[in-house]
């Protein structure tokens, strides 16, 4: 029985591996993605009813609806709601993935990433920047403009940008930065140029007026965790492949809506095995505190499944300080857990801080289970009411009652 | 007597320690220079006369002519020197540095960069790139054109985004760029992406047709060394008001011409104590080898003078691979050794990968002779006839020698 797990874990983690990714385009969500239309909303982490909704979900809700035009005001866009006109529907579910609150809805524009070993795509929203931003959960006017500009300017000059450019190899890009310090969670800043690197060129050659154009240019590239959707979208196509091996104990993605944390396991079909999210431990911006923050969320950690994130935080020691951990040598020991509970090590992902090992990758459900190890997990954290935004950064474990869920059902499910 | 030189040693590490270094414009050699006129050329290290010089520095010196037209071809440059009507300079004297062959003439256009805390200025050229260029002797017409186009398309472009952008921070910039993996010396991939970034939007307001603003876009931000040149002006700005100081041992300045390797001491006025340079030890192109290599070379090693460079190759793990150095653990031991030799740890430029720690800064002439450590130079490797170019890079170390001599002239100055 264990060879058979380990044989399909091999083949799990050699899909991993063998992954190539890059952006191909921009596509609008409506296009794209199944079942997009008007009052349907996209949101991070296993399916959740609008009466289990944390703060800040509800908040990023009522803004989508207010960008949407569905409604004129968060009174009227909360009475949609509560009338049960919105669909919710979980990113995951139809290809997808958005960081924090990850509201998606139909005029959204997405980066499109093509998986060229397995033929697959994958979606993600566009990072909005810091601050005040919807997927932190605050919706006012400032969030909807900016939101609309994303739209209607930015994504139209980046699609054409792309267009001359051609596709742009992100694993290429997730492993330079991983020697420049990033772990491309909540630290994207080395990824985020080498992404500007790429396109800019390009950006150059796109009929615009020069104010507008510097508007695009200082956006991409003033934004240091810009990368974090590619990486998200980068993530879920290597990951998506990965699904579905009868007798493999993989996790193919971690995610959270806020609520709950759930798990979704190769070999277990569609099924998520959720448990209550721990509070992020962490440093929190001024004025703020531990009582202040939501519970953890949001679909990103599809990029701990792949390697980095929590997991590379060896290869990353300047983002200690962000995140509240005490020193470069617990980021190392961090990464060297994280090879207690995965199945190998990344051929080219690799880490120049620890000799050029690669990035531990594929958690297997046994061996958390085993060793009692967590997976960890970098991130933001968000104020739990609705309206205020970000007021932290830190660490979260992944709760152990997923894994144990999911590995009882594994003993029902082996072939 | 211990006393005297202790106290000026911590006046010369204050010095060091409080630059603040910013490129704050773009200057013409012509302009800023003093006598760079007509049949006058820098270049790199100690003064040294045509018939000493090693083969790319001849290579660099005949490009330069042509490049400014007091030549046609390779044999009229060469009879012009050899007349006797080329006046050459060390730049080093005249407030600037060059890479390499280091090679400077009127119609270059260099970066100004003032030292706010101290008053003074420092120049150096730009980047050309990498492959065939002036700095490693390249003297083709693809050579001559490029520069020509920095003089007269890329430089006007960058002075105008300066004027929008105001005084650009590179004290910052270093700083991040260390938390990156960069050592400023052979890797500079992220100090180059960070300082595109500061720039990019406003270039993007220059008025421009597409095409060449599609050019200079392109050539800042596809050249991963594009920094090293303000790193040496950012170094050599910070150094110079180091000098001069009563009873100072500490280095002011470290230079190679390619047959002589000379060091200047802050209490021993302008005179140079030189030996002859080491080769250095690193991985070639293909094709190449440590018989094609020529000796030691240029005016870069004013970095490793402020701490970063072969200083702060800890810091910079995965520019070991592009050294031949066997290990990232044998990084952190150069910059461990290099804290032997000096007086202080920067409070600004830290080492993540260290925790936080300072880099190694103000390199003490009598710890070098007690400890027997020699300071340690990450550097390019030019091939040793004139034309061919860069064929490797790696690591040298200041000959033991220029120390020594130094140490015994200030036993006789000593106040």
């Amino acid at each position: 029985m264990k060879n058979i797990i380990d044989k399909a874990n091999q083949e799990g983690y050699h899909r991993i591996d063998s992954a190539q990714v890059s952006l191909v385009d921009i596509k609008y969500a409506r296009d794209v993605l199944p079942g997009f239309s008007d009052y349907v909303i996209g949101h991070a982490g296993p399916p959740v009813a609008w009466s289990d909704m944390c703060g800040p979900m509800r908040g990023a809700v009522v803004g989508a609806i207010k960008y949407e035009g569905w409604a004129e005001n968060d009174q009227e866009a909360e009475a949609l709601v509560e009338a049960g006109r919105i669909k919710f529907v979980s990113n995951h579910s139809v290809g997808a993935v958005g960081p924090m609150t990850g509201i998606i809805t139909q005029s959204m524009p997405l980066f499109e990433v093509l998986n060229e070993t397995y033929g697959n795509y994958a979606y993600c929203t566009f990072n909005e920047g810091l601050g005040k931003v919807m997927r932190f959960g605050a919706n006012s006017q400032e969030v909807i403009d900016r939101l609309k500009w994303i739209e209607t300017s930015l994504a139209p000059a980046l699609k054409e940008a792309l267009q001359l450019s051609g596709p742009i190899n992100l694993k290429v890009i997730i492993a330079q930065a991983l020697a420049m310090g990033d772990e491309m969670h909540q630290r994207n800043i080395a990824a985020s140029l080498l992404f500007a690197r790429a396109i800019m060129k390009y950006l150059a050659q796109v009929s615009l007026r020069d104010v507008e154009r510097a508007r695009i240019v200082d956006f991409i590239i003033s934004n240091e965790q810009f990368f974090l959707n590619l990486a998200m979208a980068a993530a879920k196509a290597t990951m998506d492949p990965v699904h579905g091996i009868p007798n493999c104990t993989l996790v193919t993605a971690m995610s959270r809506n806020g609520t709950s944390f759930g798990i979704r396991v190769s070999g277990l079909g569609d099924t998520w095995f959720e448990a209550p999210p721990e509070l992020p431990q962490g440093l929190y911006f001024p004025g703020f505190s531990a009582a202040d923050a939501n519970l953890d969320m949001g679909d990103s950690a599809i990029v701990e499944c792949m390697g980095i994130g929590g997991f590379a935080m060896g290869s990353a020691p300047a983002v200690v300080r962000f995140l509240g951990v005490s020193s470069a040598h617990d980021a190392v020991k961090y990464t060297r857990d994280m090879g207690e509970i995965t199945v190998g090590r990344s051929s080219y992902y690799v880490m120049p801080t620890l000799d050029f090992q690669g990035v531990p990758m594929g958690i297997d459900i046994r061996k958390v289970v085993e060793t009692g190890i967590q997976p960890v997990i970098n991130t933001g954290i968000a104020h739990k009411e609705a309206g205020v935004g970000q007021v932290g950064a830190g660490i979260v474990k992944a709760p152990m009652d997923c894994f144990v869920k999911a590995l009882l059902a594994m003993d029902k499910v082996l072939e």
